[in-house]
């Protein structure tokens, strides 16, 4: 029974996720701007710089996780631990992918306004409220890679990019796959009176992304 | 020539750590008590208790570094997070060791405050300062079985404890061996400036170390 | 010839602030709602209730610039502690106005994610960065009256509410009034290079605002 | 009667302090030192140089009380930012004397493996546990003047020091006992429950104050 109303809760959770991507492909001026024009490199590395900015916090905020909370299951904590440990670093695939782009820039863009706004709402997810609550975080951003496929697919062929110049993208879906898997296990020892913060913070980093992708186009906008 | 004087150093290191230990084995009043009388079950009780205070927060504070270390090199990050990894629910041995006694106690002894001035202390150090210098901790913590060996058989025999009574101490100690080896790897990577820190670190939690142990015998003479 | 930069500078920082209020007033839902309908006390209280909870919060991330800015001058560490003193229990202010709406409410209204990514933002700008960054957002927020009169004037003559039932807004002005002059004082510390990330977060903190008006509106639509 | 058993908590808090600092008076080496031989500009200097480096800390550890404690009374909030902001700078006065003395040290003496974990020590207590435990350290420190006049005096004479070559323990001294009078007047507001945490934490800072004294006088030896 409380199997079942888990299996529910999560499926219900992935038909969020799907709806807020599914919007966002739409809606989303940078999305629509990638589907609707050639993609030139200016776009791929502005773009990469704000996955740079807020990748190197994430094997952080997610070990702080398990820093604050004494008193979570240790199976939690062990995860935290152990799923920072594996994205340690993982900031540097988008540096090198950037530089396979012989761009010539010597400095990555500087992180918008969205993407500190992003990076500060992870950290504060991360050190208050429900310890369970930013696995609302690591639900969506562990499997992404089937919702923004289309979009990555167009850049790819628009630059005419090897998988080895996607590394960002292509290498760190593979290594999400596995650590996907394992989120949708250990929420399974999350207390049902939490699961409204887990939702609530998946939905609130879902458009916080799309908020950055906006400011991707507006920072490109602003330069033109 | 640079690893000629990295090894130099840690040669200096464990002698210091040897001396240190030494000092608190012969001068250390709990240590001489354990020498010089027929141990009970009440002095391992509290022993264990405050062992279980402050290894409950080793994987945490071992996270912390690669929290708030931003710049530092990736190897190390990740090694703090693994390592915490590794350690999560370490105190729990303790609980497991304490409930083979059969004592009755339901609860653990408090914490004394020289066990959370250690703690306090390590925290400090994981949150300040060089992100290297927690290693000063490590150092000589991950293989400290080798100078309290003669310390744990005399309880073992005065208890008649099975090794399944002495978990914390003796499976933990073959855990701590592989750790032993690689903190002293990924010291090589601490810059040679930040050396005296970590050396720093090294002897203040050893003596702060001796203050806890202190604080079981003056905790149990209170007691009687 | 600094004095007249740094006047330029303010005069530039008053002439955004304007604008982007200007702006929200103007294009946000909510400021346009209380323009063009009659406000019913259903609004005021979920406003007044994101008021009270991002209102908890000033006080202390204003204090906790001073509590991690070691090398910051004295005179703007002692102005955050003082200013931290001054504005301790001011969201008590919009929980007395709550009461004297007679709504039976036992709770306030929940956080939105917007004001909640307000607050997170505010902690992650007080944590890291230039010290003087915080700034940016006492700058604006301690005069915002005057931007936003207008619509008070409405929501009062909607509720014919008296003074005593907006001391949130009235009394709080008067207050802030005199911190607004000293923020433009403590200011003329901020070393010139940091006069960008004073800006961003003024923009950001304004920004981020309209986003938590927006959210109100919204909120008020779910319900009906 | 509530009162009253307040008072008499507080008339045995004055009791331990009294008892402790008779003891560290008698026994510390460092007070021996002083007692029984002329004292020289050098060990003024190393004392002085400790007290700067735990007082730079004071109104920062008393400031971040207010920050972490959501739920404590305004009252005690306020309290804690104003103190915060009354000690702020107060490590100048400690500087301000040192160059007094003319003895041409460019810097200050580093601090004590002692001096830094009592500087832990405090931050540890003033971010974890009862809120309301830190006033344990404020309780003697604001009033220690009292139990250290015997040594200051002969300081003082040894070494032919005016006052105003005294500020860090003249002036602080004076501006300390109105704060004296208001940490007694705020503890009331400590839950009864609470109270052996205050007394903890006040015989620990206390014990680790003996400690840091005790750090001066091995420091000055190890230099001879």
């Amino acid at each position: 029974m409380a199997a079942a109303k888990f299996d529910m809760w999560v499926k219900h959770l992935d038909d969020l996720v799907k709806e807020e991507w599914r919007q966002i492909t739409e809606t989303n001026p940078l999305a629509r701007y990638v589907r609707q024009n050639k993609v030139d490199k200016e776009l791929y590395y502005v773009l990469i710089s704000q996955n740079y900015h807020y990748t190197k916090h994430n094997a952080r905020n997610q070990a702080l996780v398990g820093v604050r909370s004494l008193d979570a299951p240790d199976a939690y904590t062990s995860f935290c631990f152990h799923h920072a440990h594996e994205e340690t670093g993982h900031e540097n695939m988008a540096l090198h992918d950037l530089r396979t782009l012989n761009l010539g820039h010597k400095d990555l863009v500087p992180m918008t306004p969205e993407t500190e706004t992003f990076i500060a709402y992870v950290y504060w997810v991360a050190s208050t409220g429900s310890p369970f609550r930013r696995l609302g975080y690591s639900f969506w951003a562990e499997s992404v890679y089937v919702h923004i496929d289309g979009l990555l697919a167009k850049i790819k062929a628009d630059l005419a990019l090897a998988p080895k110049q996607m590394t960002f993208f292509v290498a760190h879906s593979a290594i999400d796959e596995e650590h996907a898997v394992e989120v949708r296990k250990i929420l399974e020892l999350c207390p049902e009176e939490q699961w409204p913060d887990v939702e609530n913070v998946m939905l609130t980093t879902i458009r916080l992304t799309g908020s950055l992708l906006t400011s991707v186009y507006n920072y490109l906008n602003r330069q033109n």
